[in-house]
């Protein structure tokens, strides 16, 4: 078993770093409360004996070597960086997670044959820089390197110039690393694990997403002299467009959800009517069939609200990933071990994006999950139990050095 | 007659202060751009011969003498600052049409008996700080000036505050000035006079406004792993208000108006459904009654699409006027000057709020309107002709000197 003080107690002390408003955390990826989590993370690392990798996405690896040096290693991990007003679990746990094993393994003296590689993954949230789960897609081959260097936050500062400029950038070449399985160990996100008083959700599955960019334009003109006929009011497009997100998804109920977390209005002065907005409509589920109709429809039906109202739209793919199916053996090896060590569990699709779902691509990948509070993340409020972390880092423990070979 | 190339001259050179982006102004209120346009406007009216008063709001008085040292000053002005995607004429016009007053006073070598005073009200668009007319506001005594001090901008800078940074916050007592009249000129910001083929519209009222920021708290929670029947999403609710806000201004068609034009959504991260958004909705109408109604169903309807999606809506009013009747003698001065000087002419109700609104309630008021292409307001695209505004300076030039009395 994993010390779950000590875990917790980490997780603690990470959190101080880029605090939020309500007691969450604001650390954002590639900006300087980035960079000190990383130095936090590395300085355990180091402590525990590893040496630390790094490559030119920001990848964070340190490795705790194994008893055979031409065995690939097993890779664990999540993401340190955070939602603008996040939780201090979503990410972190997996990372510190990973960590805890190493520490474990350092109590016990055991040495794996396998080499163990605790992974820091650059830009999950895709908050400041679209799309999620950036470092880790370039790592599988999803992305090309320049193309996520040329990523733009909103002040127009681009992903590669911010990296370098808080100090990590490495030299290592991206996706040149082979592994012999990844094990990302995070909180559910949502409510199904607390509901039904599980321990432990085996991830089998993770829902597709698209996100489709979506820009209105219409004539900024006066709010008061500007007679209702004559209006092309850009905003009042965006809310008809909203509803219709709200309708597809549930028209697909209960295996899709839909909604646009980000709008941005032009030029946003209450006395101008908006001549142009930005937004982007998250759409997802787990059948791909119902992400591809979904986005047809928001495509068919965004112009035909845009067009009765004289209003251009532009649609944008700015992120995406197809349905995943996590690998039969890292899954039986993560079931496995929560039926070992007594943890109650069922079989889950996770609802949210993760580093894990596109190193599925490129290794042979699970999950572990565990509850939190009331289903929420992507909260300052987000809460979990320092028995389900441990009870989370216990399962990933097993599953991880069993694959690992004593 | 004015001369109409001077006065183009001036608007010209005025709008090379505060650039756009598209062949506007952005030269919002309280900025750096805002000090430099007075700094040229002081500078243009020292050179004609006037004094400049300066007061605790900001309010800018270039006073030219009369013959009579007892007699009240008639005052004529409008605003230099503009929206933030702003065109060159809206306010300027008036003010450079003030100044082209005195200047042609000048040239001909007359003195009228009461003096004559150029005014340049602070933040009349009200984007940067709301409300909109804020300084003539103090100066009707409709708002404190320790009020209109605490006004904060979106980064929570506060409008006494910038003032006295940039330089501009005088020491003269606000409002204190008893005058014999004012005269606004202004472009029309609507497209009746344009589509009429009238050069001149004569102002006999202005509509009310109603400014009501509604804020709808749900709670932030994962776009992917939150299930849609679980969501409280903040962004929906206000598609639904933004749809309904359309709906009753159309129901008092023709003679209402409404919209938002202001739109905040927090987190604002496309993976957050959004917990919160603060925005501002417009209404308009020549007829209080029907601004009360329009209001008051804000409230109930807004309440009650809240109420239903388990959010909650908060209503706060952040700037309104009543509508506005103008002084019969001076409507009916600057409608005679239009008829003697063989422009063609109409009555017509302002559609926009302007400073003469709230000073039509300390001194008797009227406001000479000139067309505007496309009546496109609030647009950095904002266009006029030379002659249009040779034009309704003319006419203010002699509805202002009969007044002034030669
Ligand atoms: N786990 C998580 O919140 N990832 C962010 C990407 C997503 O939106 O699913
Ligand atoms: N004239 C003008 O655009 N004034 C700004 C206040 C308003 O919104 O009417």
């Amino acid at each position: 078993r994993v010390n779950g003080d000590r875990l917790w107690d980490s997780l603690m002390e990470m959190a101080r770093i880029g605090p939020g408003v309500a007691g969450g955390n604001n650390r954002q990826t590639v900006t300087d409360e980035d960079a000190a989590g990383r130095a936090l993370f590395q300085s355990w690392c180091e402590a525990a004996g590893c040496t630390m990798g790094l490559d030119q996405m920001g990848n964070m690896f340190a490795r705790r070597e194994g008893s055979d040096p031409d065995a690939l290693p097993v890779y664990v991990g999540s993401h340190l960086d955070t939602q603008p007003t996040g939780g201090k679990y979503d990410g972190v746990l997996g990372v510190l997670g990973g960590l805890e094993i190493i520490r474990t393994l350092n109590d016990l003296g055991i040495r794996t044959r396998h080499p163990i590689v605790v992974t820091n993954w650059t830009n999950e949230e895709g908050t400041r820089f679209a799309p999620a789960m950036l470092a880790s897609g370039v790592f599988a081959g999803v992305h090309t390197q320049d193309w996520a260097y040329d990523r733009e936050d909103a002040e127009g500062l681009k992903f590669g110039d911010e990296l370098a400029r808080i100090g990590w950038r490495g030299d290592e070449e991206v996706g040149a690393r082979r592994m012999r399985a990844f094990f990302e160990l995070h909180i559910e996100q949502g409510p199904i694990l607390e509901a039904e008083g599980k321990d432990i959700g085996v991830v089998t599955h993770g829902q597709g997403l698209s996100w489709t960019q979506v820009t209105i334009t219409g004539k900024d003109s006066h709010t008061g002299s500007t007679p209702m006929p004559m209006r092309r009011n850009a905003g009042l497009g965006m809310a008809r467009v909203l509803e219709k997100v709200d309708e597809i998804a549930l028209s697909h109920a209960p295996h899709a959800v839909g909604a646009a977390g980000h709008v941005d209005v032009y030029p946003n002065s209450r006395n101008v009517i908006p001549g142009r907005v930005v937004f982007t409509v998250d759409f997802r589920s787990p059948d791909l069939a119902v992400i591809e109709d979904m986005e047809a429809r928001l495509r068919s039906e965004g112009q035909k609200i845009a067009g009765d109202m004289g209003l251009t739209i532009a649609f944008e793919k700015v992120g995406g990933f197809d349905p995943v199916q996590f690998d039969d053996g890292c899954v039986a090896a993560v079931r496995g071990a929560a039926e070992r060590l007594g943890y109650s569990h069922r079989d889950i699709i996770s609802g949210a994006g993760h580093d894990a779902c596109w190193i599925n691509r490129v290794a042979p990948t699970a999950m572990v999950m565990c509850p939190c509070v009331d289903g929420l993340s992507h909260n300052e409020a987000e809460e979990i139990s320092k028995d389900w972390a441990a009870a989370g880092a216990d399962v990933l423990f097993h599953a991880v050095v069993e694959t690992a070979e004593i």
